[in-house]
């Protein structure tokens, strides 16, 4: 089946939103935890974190400024920092919820029942239901001229697993914490691990 | 368990990769199909392609320039064009496969056994195992200081996937077509889906 550049014109906007967001493959599910200089707490769901690189250890994430998460922008702008926390299956319902347009006095922990966490007096909030979470100082954002979105880049400061998750070689083992994927814009999935492949040689 | 930022200082360099790469949760996993101006085929299968808007089409990848797939990156700049192709359950061993250093002579098509595909006159080869692959050319690419990365953003042109996986609403079932997703550096996992959520009310 063919989908030309022209014939995705055609869609209507919410038919071709959620058609372009299926074609990237399955996407992180992460709540970003922030807070303003008052003290006010933000919570959003974020498909759009990514791995930049191991050493410095920094996370990148895309960021719609005009759209929600507007404050989860605002409030890193102010302060700097943010906590990432993996969406797990026990929560994703409550996670997805964080996606409403609630105002700016409403903190979607409140409004969703999640819990905040506070650790290592860290200046914003973590998810205290996330088992695999970690501490995140803004390193630099970039705007992206190309449609209005912004690159948040972090340097990951702390983080926070569940011992039995983490393997002798370092690699964590996402299903074990039941830690959950995204399709396209509302798809929510567990995993079964097919095989950890070796380092590939010619 | 609490990783301190000195403590994962003290990682030896392959265990801080793979508990870092662990983080950002689960990742796409797609192959990039491109060619040099000679027609020299390159494949090299990539964890960090990200939705970046829908309208205009957008998608965004992390490369890193001098590891691999460095070869990618050269090809891209040369001729503008590039594909992605999703990977699925039947050929993840081969998509990892394309990761190992072969030479700029050497196709990682012929290496893994994966089959060129082309399309439309489209001037980068699809793989035809691939089930949902889709045509993209250059916009823009950006060099991120903080690492030495590459964000390359592309506007995607024609998509192919299986008629049966898109459904009236635009979304694209990836559990049908057996794509499969990332975590770490090397761990495949297929799927299962726990729900599509309503669009978040307050």
């Amino acid at each position: 089946m063919h989908f030309s550049k022209d014939r995705i014109n055609t869609l209507d906007s919410r038919t071709r939103a959620h058609f372009i967001n299926s074609l990237s493959g399955f996407k992180s599910a992460n709540l970003i935890g922030t807070q303003d200089v008052q003290g006010h707490t933000n919570l959003s769901i974020v498909s759009s974190v990514f791995h930049l690189g191991a050493n410095p250890a920094l996370v990148g994430m895309i960021i719609r400024p005009h759209c929600v998460p507007r404050h989860t922008f605002e409030n890193i702008l102010q302060t700097g920092f943010y906590t990432i926390n993996q969406v797990n299956q026990a929560i994703y319902s409550q996670a997805h919820q964080t996606s409403a347009r609630y105002d700016k006095q409403q903190s979607e922990f409140d409004m969703t029942g999640l819990t905040t966490e506070y650790l290592d007096d860290f200046k914003a909030p973590f998810v205290k239901q996330s088992q695999l979470k970690y501490s995140v100082k803004l390193v630099e954002h970039q705007h992206l001229a190309v449609n209005g979105t912004e690159l948040v880049i972090g340097e990951i400061i702390d983080v926070y697993v569940d011992e039995n998750a983490v393997k002798a070689d370092g690699f964590i083992d996402l299903h074990a914490i039941d830690t959950v994927a995204i399709s396209g814009l509302d798809s929510y999935h567990t995993t079964t691990q097919l095989a950890r492949l070796p380092y590939a040689k010619k």
